[in-house]
């Protein structure tokens, strides 16, 4: 299963606001329609976010006619523009679309740049294949034999362009044969855990069992929990990191039981240029999403929300940092 | 507005299940139907199950044709047999059960343990009434002007047979002028907080922010909270905490932020028979509640649930118990 395919004139992404319940395809040549499926979620997933954002990139170098490089660049860059509006936190987006920017440097005829940014997307969606298989690997070797793993939100095939980033050091682990058992968090309030990661695990045969996010400091207590595992959305330089909301919940209940608490994900979402969570920006999404995603609204009209996406998790809580060049070990120094 | 009425001949009560789409009310003069709307959860919160227990042994009398005592007495008891089965963990249901069981062994005819059925069943009510009204003067002098709580689950009118426990205090502190603001968590798996307190608070004219239990920890961080104060299911003579799941989570993380934890309940909830919260037995719910909630199933068929309906919060964490009669302060000891 690939969460996102370039099909050579166009991409084709599986609709993730769907999953469960149905597997639906969403194959277009518009980058507008990209940015759109970016900011409505149908794709997410930092690394993913990463290879759609290329991905547009391209599609918008393919529907410029005409040969002045001067028009071409000023169109591609509005492309460019427009896709970094989607989503603020997560860095690999804003990293993706820097390397489509730099190959737009090194051209100056409208035929090579257009080859060129296609074949710079298909390398952003190999090279994190490639570096969800060494995240995988060097993760797995935290992974005991009969283990029991949380999760949160989704890191799986879906969230990335290959086996996943804290997913991928799951089926690893199971790959090689160690038997784990997985709790995912439903995630509130998309449901990423609740739709994808079991969705995912389950297609894997990895005995995966759903609970609410109320459930982890329970689980933890009854000792059911050896170690916590997720994604990140963007690192700080100081080893702070950005992940979907409620992990930071996750960090000081682990912290609490004594449980150790892992963090993965590919070194482009270190950045460097940030010294701490402080100032990572925080997207806050619709209260809609909240309240109605889910075929019935949950809440009385006029109640005020407040929904970030986003939690900052400071480097204290964190055991270690696994990305495609190994495991990291506090102190943290990314700089 | 009351959860529960009696109206003589029968019993009057609010399906919670359908809040806030709908207000539609049950009324039954059948005890089965009762212990089915306590099971199903369309009546819930430990002051109000107990309270709908009682009138459904006041319903039961009603229901008995014939006057001989002793076929009396074993068609009662077999009604409370039937409602102490409805929930495991709150202790109210039990206590107030007992109290009927006491009626049962002071009367020797069927008129009189009629009367006195219901009018125990009355009283029952009208002390959690004023319990609630108690529970909210004490507790309110622990709130100052300008703070921000946070609660979760339901603990208001919907919960009791009065204002409510620990909604009571909230209620109580802006009645009094204290400006104040408060979170509610939306609760998963039932959502109790989105789908009750929201509606009950925004009824009050109170300042009702809703977030998902996820956004907790980011938010004491952030020092926006300045206490959290929830209910309880039973209270362990230790001072543990048999409360709605979630309740932990909430414990841990407000201990790391140093935001002081307060638990209100009527002293009935208190168990001085039970050690400590290790004997506290805690219901598992229905895994369709936890997927099917929301109106559109959220995970993929086959997968595994664990959903315990409650967690157990040790005394450590708490920073006082709020009764009728007072603010108790740790150490606990309630034998």
């Amino acid at each position: 299963m690939k969460s996102i395919e370039w099909l050579g004139d166009q991409v084709r992404l599986i609709d993730q606001t769907k999953l469960p319940l149905e597997e639906t395809y969403l194959e277009t040549d518009d980058y507008t329609i990209l940015a759109d499926a970016i900011r409505t979620m149908k794709i997410r997933g930092a690394p993913a976010i990463g290879i759609a954002a290329a991905y547009g990139i391209a599609l918008a170098a393919l529907k410029f006619f005409g040969s002045d490089f001067q028009l071409f660049r000023s169109h591609v860059e509005h492309a460019i523009n427009e896709l970094s509006s989607t989503r603020p936190t997560a860095v690999n987006l804003f990293w993706s679309l820097q390397r489509m920017k730099n190959v737009l440097d090194t051209v100056n005829s409208v035929e090579t740049a257009r080859k060129k940014l296609i074949s710079e997307a298909l390398n952003i969606h190999r090279e994190d294949e490639e570096m969800c298989r060494k995240i995988g690997e060097h993760g797995a070797t935290l992974i005991e034999h009969n283990s029991t793993l949380l999760t949160h939100c989704n890191t799986g095939a879906l969230a990335t362009g290959g086996e996943g980033t804290a997913q991928s050091i799951i089926t690893t682990a199971h790959r090689q044969g160690k038997s784990i058992k997985v709790y995912a968090t439903e995630t509130r309030p998309a449901l990423q855990g609740a739709r994808l990661t079991t969705w995912e695990l389950l297609k894997n045969g990895i005995d995966v069992t759903l609970i609410t996010d109320t459930m982890t400091a329970f689980l933890m207590k009854q000792r059911k929990i050896d170690l916590v595992v997720v994604g990140a959305d963007r690192i700080a330089s100081n080893g702070d990191v950005a992940n979907k909301i409620g992990t930071y919940n996750l960090a000081v209940i682990a912290k609490h039981h004594g449980v150790p608490f892992y963090v993965a994900a590919p070194s482009s979402t270190i950045d460097s240029t940030t010294a701490s969570g402080d100032s990572i920006p925080i997207e806050e999404r619709s209260p809609d999403e909240l309240m109605e995603g889910f075929g019935r609204r949950i809440a009385p009209e006029g109640i005020k929300v407040y929904s970030p996406a986003f939690d900052i998790t400071p480097a204290s809580f964190v055991t270690a940092i696994i990305t495609e060049q190994g495991v990291h070990k506090p102190p943290f120094n990314f700089s």
